[in-house]
């Protein structure tokens, strides 16, 4: 047997193991998980830049077409496809706070990823985690399709296609497909298909679950066969554009972009488009026909096609805006679908919250108010009525509140001001404020990222494999 | 100052530290020698292959367009479109004999690469010293533009433009421009331009001098300038083909070659080229309208243009071919520049013999002798018969012996022994005798040779030098 199937089916039992209680067996999704011919020809590349320490470490893994930066062990691991981004990682001697502890750290984070396989997954931020300051861990998890790991120790766990855990310690658990958790620390929990839940014990707890025939349409999983639904199509068929910045060594440069502003080289940005300054535009976004106003930002795997943002707009990681307007402010949370269409165009408001894993897939013009708080599925304007709350209200309620297929607990105002501050931190750290020389981030000091890359064994039992390598400065 | 400067300020210096009893100053070469913008354009190269142990290791060095295979080491040194091919080190094992001696290898040979300057050179073979057998060392030392580091282990040496030191190990020599040098062990010497020193101690010593205004036409170095001359113009004119081959990520196939041949993926291959079987075409070789016949191979930094090889012909490491048609099993020599014109084209007799070194530029068609040994400055008939001798001749040789130029001593038959073992063992590693499954060389086993990169900081003080970089299976 080839080195790489021996990894492939050690990862799945270590899984396994680790999710045994649940009776949940990962094996017949990932059979279909790592096409093998596929991992020896894609190369996977790292980023080094003067603001980020550098300290990679690949020892017995596949990396096909992974991207790193900052500081990163994977071992023992398959990823395909995958951005372990650690721009945010902690730093040696930053003081850290957590409530009412303070912590200073005595060594750089380290992203560490062991006995896992991740499938174009994207795992960003730092361990929110103040048992694990220094080590933002993956361990004996199996990660599928468009999956986000944001600032989330992960051990012995599973997530099913679009699933994200953010913000989140999750031991032995399965997250469903497109379900989005936000819950401080969990584990041996089971998470159906589509659930939304962000839960601040003794702050506020909200809960939202999708249909779950309406959620099948869009994305579905089964046993033994690859994800299906409109969301993969959506992105399969965009697939060809990806394909060219990836084949060329040297790409040229495709727009003009202002000195604030950076472009990722492997974004793909196609004609007729319009970037402001303090913009920025990750890896593997997808721009076409649109305008990016002042201090927006298009993070990883986003799509943002026929539409205009006004500015200062957050298109989190996965998100997917298309024949929209968005309003000055207006954020956009994890693997949203905004879907409009050009019969039906999407206008939303200023200062509007659209919830991580929101679908607005509309066949009439729609509008979403200004300062409106916005989560689940959405076709139509008495769905957008059920799905969402103006952020004026949202911050009076306290208790129990019920709305369609939405549930809330707690402090309204708590979790609008988590919300809120967490948006305005975002946009603080990609650099939209940038002014004068001042308060530069991602956008600015990704102008001095350069892109290098490694690859993996092409021949014999190891092919598919990379050689154990190790670069620091 | 940057990191780079300072580096190869340092290098300068430890190489005069080393050559100060011969008043050898490197400074005024050394200064044109990096072109700074360049080093952090240039990727670099290793290869993977199952044939070849893996263990890179990189620190504190710039290794811009350089090539690494096998085992290699490089720190605090520069790089520059270097070529280190540790394909012929020796293995773990591997019982080694020298003269009377036997020794078995405790472990794989290492390229260990310290404190050196190395531009355009190439690095072959094995430690050819039976003092270091594990360790094929280069140190203190700084080469000059397509020079040649064969089996010679150096220490504290400078190699002038187009300088071959062949299985020699060499402590504290300067190597004058164009010189070809195989004599066992040196030091201290400094080698006048055009030298072709041939020596077995006790067995046979060839000697011949270029005389110097000629070869001042082919190649000239002086103090504070790049070498110039119709060397430098010839490779300097083909320079943009080399471009195109390296700017690619994935190149496609460029001519149907036979399953038992390879061509380098950064070869020139122009139009019409017919490749037979058993052919080995290395990096940065440069291939136009001409036929390679049966295991004929072209090693790097070659160029066989508009010529005919009729088979098991060696063009060794940066020997040029041009207008002409080698008999079968003709061997041209290291940095050779056989220089036929459309209107008078050269013809080399089967089983010829070219010397390293040996310069043929001739403006009426000219013929070698089959079976003939040939050197030195031949421009027609008249210098042909001063600087060759048949092989049958030289076997007969003993004693001392002059003819033009060139002075011999010692038995002939030796010399032209040693020659003739040395062709037929070139061909055998580059796998020209393959048959049938049997006695396979570098032309089949680089079928399975695939070529990762490795990229250096693109900014800041660090811009140009390589991270620190350790690849191992």
């Amino acid at each position: 047997m080839k080195e790489l199937e021996k990894l492939f089916n050690r990862i799945v039992q270590r899984v396994n193991i680790n999710l045994r209680e649940l009776h949940f067996d990962v094996s017949p999704y990932a059979e279909t998980l790592f096409p093998s011919e596929q991992m020896s020809k894609f190369y996977a590349f790292y980023g080094i830049t003067p603001d980020h320490p550098l300290d990679l470490h690949f020892e017995h893994s596949a990396l096909a077409g992974s991207y790193f930066l900052g500081k990163c062990r994977v071992r023992n691991s398959l990823l395909y496809k995958s951005d372990i981004r650690g721009d945010e990682l902690k730093r040696k001697d930053q003081n850290i706070r957590f409530d009412r502890f303070s912590l200073t750290m005595n060594r750089d984070e380290l992203i560490d990823i062991e006995d896992s396989a991740l499938v174009k997954t994207l795992v960003h931020n730092y361990s929110h985690d103040p048992e694990t300051p220094e080590k933002f861990y993956i361990k004996d998890t199996l990660a599928m399709d468009y999956s986000n790991i944001h600032g989330s120790p992960c051990d012995g766990s599973f997530l099913g296609p679009f699933a994200t855990v953010d913000l989140t310690t999750m031991r032995d658990c399965a997250i469903g497909t497109y379900s989005y958790i936000q819950a401080g620390e969990i584990s041996h929990m089971d998470i159906a298909p589509g659930t939304i839940w962000v839960n601040s014990s003794g702050n506020f707890n909200f809960f939202y679950k999708y249909p779950s025939d309406a959620l099948d349409e869009y994305v579905s999983l089964s046993p033994e066969k690859v994800p299906w639904g409109i969301l993969i199509d959506f992105i399969e068929q965009r697939k060809v554009e990806f394909q060219r910045v990836f084949d060329y060594a040297n790409i040229e440069s495709i727009e003009s972009v202002p000195k604030t502003s950076s472009l990722d080289r492997y974004a793909v940005v196609l004609p007729n488009m319009r970037i402001e300054g303090n913009v920025l535009v990750s890896q593997r976004a997808y721009l076409e026909n649109s305008s990016l106003g002042k201090g927006s930002n298009a993070q990883e795997n986003c799509f943002i096609i026929n539409s205009s943002l006004a500015g200062y707009n957050v298109t989190a990681h996965g998100a997917k805006i298309v024949e929209a307007d968005m309003g000055s402010g207006a954020f956009v949370g994890f693997n949203s679908f905004l879907f409009g269409k050009k019969h039906a165009r999407l206008r939303v408001g200023k200062g509007c919250i659209i919830m991580p894993h929101t679908i607005i897939d509309i066949e009439e013009p729609l509008e979403v108010p200004a300062e409106h708080f916005v989560w689940g599925l959405i076709r139509n304007a008495a769905e957008l009525a059920e799905n969402s709350i103006s952020l004026e209200k949202l911050g009076t309620l306290r208790g129990a509140f019920s709305q369609g297929r939405m549930h809330f607990e707690g402090d309204g105002l708590l979790l609008f001001k988590a919300f809120k501050d967490r948006i305005s931190h975002i946009l603080d750290v990609n650099g939209a404020f940038f002014d004068n020389g001042q308060k530069a981030g991602h956008a600015q000091k990704n102008q001095r990222l350069s892109l290098n890359t490694i690859q993996p064994f092409q021949f014999g039992d190891m092919e598919g494999m990379y050689p154990n390598i190790r670069i620091f400065p």
